[in-house]
């Protein structure tokens, strides 16, 4: 069934209202009074809505009945990586909210090679929330994640710690293989990604993690990229709890 | 330690000869006769190697043992996709080696956007071996996935028949899970993951797979990108046959 994002604010009453171009792509559809939309609020509800009428670029739609959105995972994942350069960024954005992540953000540690100042970090976090929202909207969620910047890399191993799972991803030392740590924590019902940029972690930092309650965890024996870490790890969490 | 991959040819008689960009990064290194690194013949063999002569751009190095490649995963996984636009098969190449592919085909489809010629096709196949080649010394791989044009969708059928686990990912009808398929089959061995182009595939071309003995899978209840597919699906197999 047709499925498309409105603002929360534009259901009220039973009643829900779709404008823009979504009422122009319901045209193109060639959908008509008595058709079956879904309306999803992007917080994780699903409305299951029966079109009563077209006009003037809006369509106006009854709901007939809400609930949790079905496409959702059961577990909340937050995602935290080192700043990367350039698209790797986007990258993990968008393949991220593919994947299931509740919420994404970027922080500053040592190695990060990006440095972008107040200003850019403004306009960079608009373009990853449009990207998260296109993303979102394509592969069919209930909720588009919420982009944003974690700060330093000890506001982000806090921020970490508000999970019931706080993961460290890191490629040496001893740690636990991924599948050792999710399988033992099952059942999870939230957890955090934390990655690291190009560089990864230096050793100071790794230390500070695991200071901080955080569990190392190794991706196996091959070293990923920092943008393709957090999408394997992701999807790694999604087969664990059922969600794949 | 450092790891370079050599060509089968330059091991012969307990010796090893490294020149060109990997001798000089060698020398970048500051490593002297005496120290020790790893060559990979990039078939899935590791050599430990002792540097004992430096001159001319050209390193010779003892072997002083060898053994599979312990980056390798215990899975040999086959990627065959429906060949996508642009950038998107880059994507996969790259992804699916750092995530551990043996090997990665493009097939045709019904679907299927891009349609290169023969000669687009020769220069495609060069690109994407470089590129896997690539990953694969940077995520430190023991083998350089083959990267190939696997025909027709009967074609990618009949090859993917080939492996112990022949799964086609599929985002509508009646399937089980990834998981549960995965955790049903352990052990395995081989799998290939085949997958669809832009617009998925036919639901004849659907019915195909699955008279030819195809296992249809879901990847959850949300639908991924034709490129983020095959990396999700093989980070999966990856996961459940204890290589992540």
């Amino acid at each position: 069934m047709p499925r498309f994002f409105v603002g929360g604010g534009n259901i009220a009453g039973g009643i829900a209202l779709v404008g823009g171009r979504d009422a122009e792509h319901i045209h193109v559809l060639r959908m008509k009074v008595g058709d079956h939309i879904v309306l999803c609020d992007g917080r994780g509800t699903d409305y299951n809505c029966r079109i009563r009428r077209m006009a003037d670029g809006v369509v106006e739609a009854e709901v007939e009945a809400c609930g949790p959105s079905v496409t959702e995972p059961t577990v909340s994942a937050t995602i935290l990586a080192g700043i990367p350069k350039g698209e790797r960024a986007d990258y993990i954005v968008q393949k991220t909210t593919e994947t299931g992540a509740e919420s994404i953000g970027f922080f500053s540690c040592e190695r990060c090679v990006a440095r972008p100042d107040e200003r850019a970090l403004e306009k960079k976090l608009q373009r990853w929330q449009r990207i998260a929202e296109e993303a979102a909207k394509q592969c069919g969620r209930g909720r588009i994640p919420q982009v944003f910047w974690a700060g330093s890399f000890q506001e982000a191993l806090a921020l970490a710690k508000k999970s019931a799972l706080p993961l460290f991803c890191y490629e040496t030392g001893e740690r636990e293989s991924l599948r050792a740590v999710l399988s033992a924590a099952m059942p999870i019902l939230s957890a955090a990604i934390l990655t690291g940029p190009e560089g990864g972690f230096t050793p100071q930092e790794a230390e500070e993690a695991r200071a901080a309650g955080m569990t190392w965890c190794s991706l196996g024996t091959r070293i990923f990229r920092c943008e393709t870490a957090p999408v394997v790890a992701l999807a790694a969490l999604m087969y664990e709890t059922g969600n794949l």
